[in-house]
């Protein structure tokens, strides 16, 4: 069904947007999403941005998109779209009369307002937006991460959002949610009988949840010295995948059910009291080191090369580039299952995977040929591929009938199988034109996730907790291997085994 | 580990011989499985055999091996292992005397007499084995099918041969047990935690076993006609597929273990009464048809056309060319679950395969959106090719959420994987060299079979039942159609869905 739409990206010629959003566009355009009556507005507040407006455009196709992509039709179908707009989503006196004209007579439209800028410029936005009567029932906002540097803040912002907008408006993202095999592990837990009666307590083991990074601080040294791993990563993506994990069916596959089970996973969240925060959480910093043969600088020295703070002291840091920790559900599906949760900076691999770990079998007759079994794993890796795998133990060809191998499965289709190119911020600007909110993410769930975290940073900050150092280039301190339960549970490498 | 042994083919230039036990010596060989001092007796009752042996083996051996498997020193090697013996199996004074020469001082090895012979010669085989004192503790007898024609004559051959060695000596083949798959199977149900909880009347929806043939008589006219698909097929190969699929896990994975849990799983067949007969087996005799574009003929056509039963009228024969049951297996485990047999000749594809079916998700979100959950099925290919696939519903790619496909897994390490070219009988004959009877059956498994077949021919027989004609090339009788329960259940081609 093809879509006709008005999309308004503020910070248009901004980092996300240049390099995700609008490829995104560029690219749902040419595989036919849209009506050539879709409109899609590019706010800047430099002129000189709106003189090069095309030229600028054409940058970032070439950049971001594979060669293959790019042709001079689907380029010219693309900017017959795009309408830059000179505006300044703060000051109402600039730009937003002559843009509150171009929507006379659209009222009916399906309008997005892709909110590309700052948070503090939310609130602004929103009620400039408001003021000229821009927002319609048929209107949507997009925000993205951050949301808030602990509870009372990101209730704020929501707050000033939920001024101009009703929840049902509000699209937050989480683009790890977009990824194909994020969407695929529904389908796998819920139209699959196999898991269906897999999935608790009584037959995991534990899961893990990693993403690890290889990059530093990539220039953003400001604003993650003052924010850290816990709230840029584990607040959001990491709880937000642990939700998928571990929510139980939803009556529907529509977004209130998700959501609402999401929500209820979140609020079953094991509250940590100090001695457990000590115990089961780990925090760490990077120390220099080695990635892929090139040696890196420590975080100190990255944030005393950083131009934006150098200003600032930065001898001694207690921001953490690691976390490691291990939490639990509290409800009877989850009772008693570790779920391990670790992300950092400068680790050895580029790697964002869950691993869903089942238990040993009761009873192993292949034990005494010497044999060990490793225990059947679901994983499923976001990055550096998707893809999604169950390794089961089978026996090795033309090999005595004791001797057993893990094998992995891929569950994925081949990506052969797709003609079409597609990626997360695609996916999920497709479905915020579409109104379906699936896969964003509600207040009461930045709520719920704002409140387990806060008290696990509240009581680091008041024990004065200094980070672990560990190498560039490792897995992170040494501290994050003591957080599990027996020895039959590590970190896995899934390159490895 | 390298093995010393004499083995002695008896019949030894027969089909079964130069077809699949030489060529499977051979690879065996060049394999390295081999002493130098093994030594291969193969026995002839012709001078000219003897004459010509190398020259028959080697013919044998190319026409029966990959090309690539052959060449000279491998050749050399395994003819250096090879000896012709001229002696007639049942008459005591030809060539016995000097065979018994040849084992003067070599009672402690390793001796495995195959006997590669009709039933009928077992027992004087075996008699002058035992006259001439060959058979040691060390020795092993190796038979196949068919054992008997029902109880009674399958008990009298198994008397026979109990004179002569003990149960332990006696190894019985089913070659579809020396399939890797098979032997997978094994693995793959006791080896994954996945398979520990869900192999079951609650989890498995129903059970499907099926070998269907294209060939028709293949000039066994004669045999055939007296036996007839129940005794060829369902008697032995069906039901002990059935064996593996049902049986409860073992105590240990050794012959003993293995073979107490078939034998249970034997008797626990629900015995059919003459109403369930009726209703639950299906017989049929092809007609003429077309396979893969040649028309053939029908059964009573080949019958009248084969050379060796042309003398008897075969106006009319009630001999069953196909089979299709449902069975029930009387335990906790599997109360309630058919397990549907069906084997045939002249059938559309050749194909062996088990397929288990899941039940479905308990509860569908997937339905609103008009998408219909094919249920998760473990498919279990022995013909035409060695796999077993593991199906599942995923997204499809570059879809909607609620899109799903079903994709099939491939359980099996990769052919590719292995650089040995095996079969089922080199690996059964190496079972029987080793002294390992896992996968050979036991008496009383060829008994409790019986037991379960011979109220149903009875029942055929004096109920004057007439096989249902079925067109060759198709899948046998529409009535094969009306067993099932229910209309989620249907003989199920892996290649269609």
């Amino acid at each position: 069904m093809k879509k006709d739409f008005d999309i308004v990206i503020f910070g248009g010629t901004g980092d996300l947007a240049l390099r995700k959003l609008l490829p995104s566009l560029y690219r749902a355009n040419y595989q036919g999403e849209f009506e050539a009556s879709a409109r899609i507005f590019v706010t800047t507040r430099k002129v000189e941005e709106v003189e090069q407006f095309d030229s600028i455009i054409e940058n970032a196709l070439r950049k971001y998109l594979a060669a293959d992509e790019l042709n001079e039709d689907r380029k010219e179908s693309f900017l017959k779209l795009l309408h830059p707009v000179l505006l300044d989503a703060v000051d109402r006196s600039k730009g937003w009369a002559d843009f509150e004209e171009q929507f006379n007579g659209y009222e009916c439209k399906t309008r997005v307002f892709y909110l590309a800028v700052m948070p503090s410029i939310f609130g602004p936005c929103c009620e400039n937006l408001s003021h000229h009567n821009l927002i319609t029932p048929n209107s949507r906002v997009v925000v993205e991460k951050p949301i808030g540097y602990d509870f009372e803040s990101a209730e704020k912002i929501n707050e000033t959002i939920a001024l101009y907008f009703q929840e049902e408006q509000i699209y937050r993202i989480d683009h790890y949610l977009g990824k194909e095999t994020v969407q695929n592990l529904l389908a796998l837990r819920f139209g699959n009988f196999l898991f269906e009666n897999i999935w608790d307590a009584k037959s995991i083991d534990h899961v893990q949840i990693s993403i690890s990074e290889v990059v530093g601080l990539e220039g953003r040294a400001g604003f993650y010295e003052n924010t850290g791993a816990m709230r840029d990563m584990v607040q959001n993506h990491l709880l937000q995948l642990l939700c998928l994990i571990a929510m139980e069916s939803p009556n529907k596959l529509q977004a209130e059910d998700i959501r609402v089970e999401k929500i209820k996973v979140l609020r079953a969240l094991k509250a940590l009291d100090k001695v457990q925060i000590d115990r089961w959480t780990v925090a760490g910093q990077y120390a220099g080191g080695e990635i892929d043969g090139q040696s890196v600088d420590s975080y100190l020295n990255d944030l005393a090369n950083d131009d934006a703070s150098q200003s600032e002291s930065s001898h001694v840091s207690r921001t953490e580039t690691f976390v490691a920790m291990k939490t639990f559900i509290d409800n009877w599906r989850w009772s008693g299952v570790p779920f391990y949760l670790r992300t950092g900076k400068r680790l050895k691999k580029r790697r964002a995977e869950i691993i869903v770990t089942f238990k040993n079998v009761s009873h192993d007759i292949y034990a005494p040929a010497g044999q060990s079994l490793i225990p059947n794993r679901l994983i499923i890796q976001l990055q550096p591929e998707e893809k999604i795998q169950l390794q089961l133990m089978a026996k090795s060809l033309g090999e005595e009938r004791e001797k057993l191998k893990p094998i992995k499965l891929n569950l994925n289709l081949n990506q052969e199988n797709s003609s079409k190119p597609s990626s997360d911020y695609q996916r999920l600007l497709l479905n915020a034109i579409k109104g379906d909110s699936t896969l964003f993410i509600h207040r009461d769930e930045v709520k719920a996730a704002w409140q387990f975290i806060d008290p696990i940073l509240a009581h680091w900050n008041s024990s004065q907790r200094i980070p672990e150092n560990y190498a560039s280039g490792s897995w992170g301190p040494e501290k994050a291997n003591g957080l599990f339960e027996d020895k039959a549970q590590y970190w896995i490498d899934t390159d490895k085994e």
